[in-house]
């Protein structure tokens, strides 16, 4: 079943329509082009029909960001081929004469990034893989709702159960996997591939099977962008950075604690976040320093709470009451380009000031996705064995 | 909580970024743009920065498809307004210069529709209020995969689960819900509104508390473009009316009513879908005749099977063994410009000459999702009660 490279299936016409009344693209595409086209040396071919352009680059997230694409005067179709590109999913989008950015009317596959939509395509290989819909047995994601006594409100949340839950009386153990500034609960199955990596390291027998919670980190909203009773308001830098998403996290962890088969003790519990999610690990993990045994901090906003709030306040002697019994694992990760690199440098200066046990791990790269997804697939490997 | 406005938050500038390395739009706009702006009459403006532009026009499925936007010379913003519109989902987008089809950058909330994406708004009113996120008590949906032994394979699909489900030991009647060709199992919750249609329903009082089922109905692919293990393949107007999706429904069945807390009789059991749907629902509602007390048909389509396919050959026959105990409601609905029109007519005529009982609805309208939505609220009131 598998398929490892992007596959253009020639639309079917038929008789039968679904119904919006939607033109056609204005400039009428022909059917059969295969953009983006994924060779075996992981070089990608962008195609585009825009016979009126003058010009046509294709920007993204790699190698050749905008570069400007070919016109064959023959058949309308711009076209650029990057060079071999590594495994990872990046995104794309095309600029038409030096004005207008367009998606790939040949490219259905779309990604949410706070405000912008982006078109995506994934390259084989040993990130690309992990982060793809293998055929393996797949885990359950549900999108439940949650009362949250604390902020007076119920709230939205998304929980990865692993193949083979429905069909067990197992207890398992419980990752809660918490977002950055601007997203919410959908940016880590989104974005973040956390059902595929699961899904795939449990099959091959390189994390344990566990239950993830993403909750959402933005104490501002309910939910995500037209998911809760506010409506459909846009999408901006949200976050909370003021306690409260902290103080709140105990009605997280009761209501997954009484609806699902967890195990309900540190060695079972974990927690990582990225960015401001990371920032939000470093503070719940501090302030119920019993309750986890595993901690990952992803490219962390270690220093940029809200000064006057409490529960910030005392970060060394919260600190000192959280490693009086380490966790097994304090894992900090970050990018050696990332702009918060400099505050992780601060951070690790002061937990070996005092001796804490943790594990430093410096990747390549910026505060992005890319890190974000690499780090999941790390941390998760290293949690509840 | 309720805003009923499409509400324009200005983006706060903050010194953590979510990462990825996103080019603004091209033209940059500025970010207090409105856009679209519903006014309390039901009137909708569009506006979109676009100074280089020499024409603009806006499209949708709205009157007015296609109108001349008006150029603010000082600003750089086009605007448009429609007349007042009647409360519903709406779908639109921009053309500029009579040649490039783009997606308003101010509105992050897009819907896929087969192979296309669609930027959308909502009228607040009787069918917008009903398909909006409402501050009520929230269903779950669950994101299932389940062995389907009959094509040797697994397969995914959607399941909504009422308020008070996680809370509860009572056991709950299903209506099973089908969407048409080049839909998947995440069309009736994504255009078709599913969920906010269901939770509204029943907060009101006007539905009975059920868990909705949805499948994916064509056999070809194991689940959703991208969500299975096939990748990443572009949706096409895929379906299956050879008799596959019928044989393997009880597959969906046993799955359903072994992991969920269901009435497992005909009584507790509705089955219901659109076009492809439509025809499912008459053919498993026939093929299992003593399975389901509520069907119903959305423009239904009825005589488009294979016509070699076992279980479609006794249409007459079967409806016999179906109408020998008649289902407590056959509810047929259609537009009156639905291209499948005469065909419901030869339908209804033919159970008419035997004398088997159903409802008949018709609306205004064609072939499209305004109807389906229209049909779900409407039907989900008259079933378990």
């Amino acid at each position: 079943m598998k398929k490892t490279f992007l596959c253009c299936l020639v639309g079917l016409l038929c008789s039968l329509c679904i119904g919006v009344a939607h033109a056609q693209e204005v400039v009428a595409a022909p059917e059969n082009i295969c953009s983006p086209e994924v060779a075996a040396d992981g070089s990608v071919t962008f195609r585009l029909f825009a016979p009126k352009a003058t010009s046509v680059t294709v920007g993204g997230d790699f190698e050749g960001d905008g570069s400007p694409m070919t016109l064959n005067p023959e058949t309308g179709i711009w076209s650029y081929t990057t060079t071999p590109l590594e495994s990872e999913l990046y995104n794309y989008h095309f600029v038409i004469d030096n004005t207008y950015r367009i998606f790939d009317p040949s490219n259905a596959h779309r990604l949410r990034n706070v405000m912008h939509h982006y078109d995506y395509f994934i390259i084989p290989g040993p990130r690309g893989d992990l982060y793809s819909v293998q055929d393996v047995p797949h885990g359950s994601i549900s999108e439940v709702w949650y009362p949250c006594p604390t902020l007076d409100t119920e709230r939205r949340m998304l929980i990865y159960t692993p193949a083979g839950y429905a069909d067990s009386d197992k207890h398992y153990p419980v990752l809660y996997l918490l977002h950055g500034m601007g997203g919410d609960e959908e940016a880590w199955t989104a974005l973040g591939r956390a059902s595929q990596i699961m899904d795939n390291l449990i099959a091959q027998g390189k994390a344990e099977e566990m239950i993830v919670v993403m909750p959402n980190g933005c104490t501002k909203h309910q939910a995500a962008p037209a998911k809760g009773s506010e409506g459909m308001w846009q999408p901006y830098w949200s976050g909370s950075m003021d306690g409260t998403t902290e103080k709140a996290f105990t009605d997280v962890m009761n209501y997954v604690e009484k609806h699902f088969r967890t195990i309900n003790d540190k060695a079972h519990r974990a927690i990582c976040g990225l960015s401001m999610g990371g920032f939000h690990t470093l503070q719940i993990s501090k302030t119920y320093p019993d309750s986890f045994d595993y901690v990952g901090l992803f490219s962390a906003a270690i220093y940029r709470g809200e000064k006057s709030v409490d529960i910030y306040a005392d970060l060394e002697g919260g600190l000192a009451r959280q490693f009086a019994t380490p966790p097994a694992l304090y894992w900090i990760a970050i990018g050696s380009d990332d702009f918060l690199y400099e505050d992780n440098v601060k951070f690790r200066a002061l937990l070996d000031k005092h001796g804490y046990p943790y594990i430093y791990r410096e990747s390549d790269g910026e505060h992005k996705w890319d890190n974000w997804r690499l780090y999941l697939s790390e941390f998760a490997q290293m949690i509840f064995r």
